[in-house]
């Protein structure tokens, strides 16, 4: 894998911002030669890019949702903080830290430089891949800010909006390329062929453990357990975006399966396709089951959420195994799901949105069933798993930590009782309709 | 056309979930030899059944804006569960069922099966077709619950959850593929040279007919007809939510009918393009100016409905007439919905978001339409039209009589006005603002 | 460039009326032996048109959060009306009149005829481009209508609906195709050899000029500015709404510049997806901290248009420019918007949504800085985008002047503090939330 010049460790953001005067003669793009599948695959993956792009309007909808409306400003604002964030963080570090091809530590760790900002710079030949260095880039960048999104559910409603900026940024750019580059930067995880297609763990479980080390060292809600230990629901304010959220994050969900094929292999893709489909319907329709037996109404959140747990855990094998094995798998995710919430609901681990169930349990669980179902081998899928599990929550605990001790970490208890949005920003979601909802 | 093996009539779900054992070792797929033609028709159809797949997010945001807020939750969560059921559905038996090679009774009726799990139960060759087995299957599969979710917005505001999960469940899974097979099955409609391009007749007038008689069986909303005939608009309770419905069911009918060229062709499928959109933008400004002088107001919901009408329309002949033409049919459209949507409403046929004129009505006119300007058979297109709308309410009227015989149809009068959130699923869709709401 | 039948100049829409009787013998499109390159280019080109296409969702969202509920299905309303509208009238006229090949004026005014009915008037060869003129056509206008849109923000809450409807058509119909076809069309700025990638000038630049025309001749809302000069903000009622428009605007321009390369070479089409997306990602970041600054709060709406000013800035550019200096571009663009819009709202300009700020002042900035970054001569590009916009300023300022004096342009005082919803339209945004508002 031919790759950007190494000569600059670390950041180099500002030095950078010099760069561009060499190219004020402008871009030329040598022409390059190239087959018809080279070029169906590069178009592919960034309408794939474009897909997984979509998702983060998801999870800003889905988070908003579920929260209260005095916190709406707050999540959406985080959400549109992470994209941008994360884009530049990956472009700046993290791409070349992810997919090093030499300066590694072991193949554990590798310092990472800035994208390249000429043509001489980027490879855009076959021998890459089936796809353009900047190809390559855009669609791993939008995979890369989805760790923070993950984590910003979870916290919601009660971290400092500064602290949360800082630890996000910190966690995008430094902590996740760690893991990941031991997959799919040809690490050690790599070496022993664990297999996580699109994600499952690399992603998902990723977020899920950083959301669960992040919420420990943050604490619940106030007002969600009472002072005799009982648990008082805190509704969130909007199930239409709620609903949108979840129907973006599975459109999303083709792209951020699909193009993991990294090219557009027609049997391949459309099996992902069809996985990826089937896994996400059985884990609606099974949450929807469970939870109507379990809290004795159907319930909406829980079955949105089911459709999350089947997409997240068919996302390791999605490339691996048939449509009925992808329902299994998504229909086990399905059940999961709602014990899970029920779960860390009960142990006092408030997070909001469910994300660390469905990212981080059903993560884990969509890892061990490429072992069941796809052909890995079990112990290897555990041991990755819970590596990467490990890893992001005790890098996650620390970050949080550090922060709390600089900058403290929760918003007062006046201002979670008024709302983050106007004590972080001044500014209501909803100023027409206030009044009558105070 | 080679086909699944038929060795499982009727549903064999369970019998399946034991199957993927084989699967233990992973699918394998041979890396198939295409064509660059076969690659990017197969991945045009992919990326058309992800379009289509936002359809339901339209469908859902539509039906939700155009009710009340005390329904949202309920209606959301219809649209949920069809999307994850239907897509299940069609893979246990609907797929094999309305593209049978075999097994079928005059070309009338065809038993289905699962669709298989390995790889060698698909051909993935180009003599199936310019795309996969499992790109074929997706595609249809979001076309299937299209069906179900037009039933629910009509029915919605009063029918029981539980008694509607079942009808759609039976009228997706059993009656759609039936008429589906006459003519995309290669049926006794498909022998007559009957021309329904992307379904105008096949899904559209299907799903409105199939909500007619469901309307019938179940009565009209209480208050909505006064004791003395006199009609009593009831309004629905988000606007932007039924605008963003519309313009997500216009972005996917690209994939509908785009993708239902069936291949990447350059010419036809940028056609289709053009006539899509022009029909669509016609029924919007006719749409606008009829009601506008019949209403004496600029009405937005006829302005929406409009736009699918014209989309509804151009559905049956997109592929066979030129933009002008199209936007004849699309102008037409839009006028008839007004008319139509008035009409039903004086005949107590009490339709809330208008699903009977959008679907059915103007189905039907689309489909005829392609007998005057796309070079079909007119007796041959009424006949065709006629036979799908007839089956489609008789069998639909079939199934919600039963379901009314043996479980009830409609939910008390008391929960009816409280709200279906609260009475069937516990949860209201705004907490925040439900103080102010009542 | 082969082009349509130039018989009919100016508008012969009912004419065309009769034309589609030639086509009742349905359409044959010749299968049309193409390369693979052409067919997968027409296809990014139609998907480009679908991404672009959801613009005007985001536009229509964007608009209705960032002003008042009272105003909400006015401002959905005409949104819905341009896309129509906009795409019928560059059919009848825009499209041959922006792209003409003969019967122009100098270079510099050409007149439009309808685009065909029928396959032999279109051009599907691949001597025409690397797609369609279907492909051309359905592309193109959807960028036309963009041009309205800009507009329909800024004059938010108190324009006269029949008179916005009248002014927006005059102005996409024959105002934009001009000063489109300086550059797109093969007139005196091509000649000149000025760069507008995807057009920061040509639809940004022009639309927020056209605006700011507009705005002056209508002048601002009631209340916005007290008898002794202050500024009293106007809330906009849905920040959800704002949000999902953005994301929606950021999604569509992957369409709207990725599309703009005008076939899938991978090497430019992937550039353009990196360099859109990191100006988005600077202007929204640098936005976001100077907003902090300067208004001492971390502000949504600015980080949002801050997005929205790095998507504008970079248009002019995104093919001939690195990523890093694409950075640049939008990190400038994102500083630049926060204070033009401050800058306009203290000069009286009442521009609700910002529109003039993102993309008049943002699509001047743009197009200089291909100037600077992307080897433009910064003389013609001063001399383009300065032509563009003080042309798209004076015709605006002629046409809605025109339309004041004939059919008045303001709502009455009592309309425009009851909103226009009721007094236009006759209906309400949300019914159910409303008794609880007012």
């Amino acid at each position: 894998m031919k790759k950007l010049l190494h000569l600059l460790p670390g950041i180099l953001f500002f030095g950078l911002m010099a760069a561009p005067a060499s190219a004020q003669e402008g871009l030329s793009l040598d022409s390059i030669s190239t087959t018809a599948f080279f070029t169906v695959s590069n178009l592919w993956l960034l309408i794939a890019a474009a897909l997984v792009f979509i998702m983060h309007l998801g999870f800003a909808t889905l988070e908003a949702g579920l929260t209260q409306q005095k916190n709406t400003v707050n999540i959406l604002f985080k959400n549109v903080f992470i994209i941008c964030m994360g884009t530049l963080a990956y472009a700046i570090y993290g791409f070349n830290a992810m997919y090093p091809d030499q300066d590694t530590f072991n193949n554990f760790f590798a310092f990472g430089s800035a994208i390249g900002n000429s043509a001489s710079d980027a490879d855009l030949s076959p021998e890459y891949a089936d796809y353009t260095i900047w190809t390559d880039f855009i669609f791993q960048a939008m995979f890369a800010a989805t760790a923070a999104t993950i984590i910003s559910g979870a916290v919601a409603e009660r971290i400092k909006l500064g602290s949360f900026m800082i630890a996000a940024t910190v966690i995008v750019t430094f902590c996740y390329p760690i893991t990941g580059s031991w997959e799919w930067g040809y690490g050690w995880l790599d070496d022993r062929d664990f297999a996580d297609f699109a994600g499952s763990s690399l992603v998902h479980a990723f977020g899920g453990f950083a959301a669960l080390a992040a919420v420990i060292v943050l604490g619940p809600r106030k007002g969600k357990y009472t002072a005799d230990g009982k648990i008082k629901p805190i509704l969130g304010h909007s199930m239409p975006l709620a609903t949108i959220g979840v129907f973006l994050l599975f459109l999303g969900w083709f792209g951020f399966n699909g193009g993991s094929v990294l090219n557009a292999d027609p049997g391949l893709v459309s099996l992902v396709f069809v996985t990826t489909a089937m896994a996400a319907c059985a884990g609606g329709i099974v949450s929807i089951f469970t939870s109507w037996i379990v809290l004795k109404k159907p319930d909406l959140s829980m079955a949105l959420n089911g459709i999350l747990a089947g997409l997240v855990g068919i996302t390791a094998g999605a490339d691996s195994m048939g449509p009925w094995s992808a329902v299994i798998v998504g229909a086990i995710a399905g059940a999961i799901v709602v014990f899970s919430i029920i779960f860390f609901d009960k142990i006092k681990i408030d997070d909001p949105v469910g994300a660390i169930s469905v990212h981080g349990i059903c993560g884990i669980w969509g890892t061990i069933a490429v072992g069941i179902f796809g052909g890995g081998n079990f112990g290897i899928q555990l041991l990755g798993t819970l590596s990467i599990s490990a890893t992001a929550f005790v890098l996650a605990f620390i970050v949080f930590t550090v922060v709390k001790m600089i900058f403290g970490l929760r918003v007062s208890e006046e201002e979670e009782f008024e709302g983050l949005d106007v004590g972080e920003h001044g500014q209501e979601a909803y100023p027409d309709f206030s009044m009558s909802s105070r």
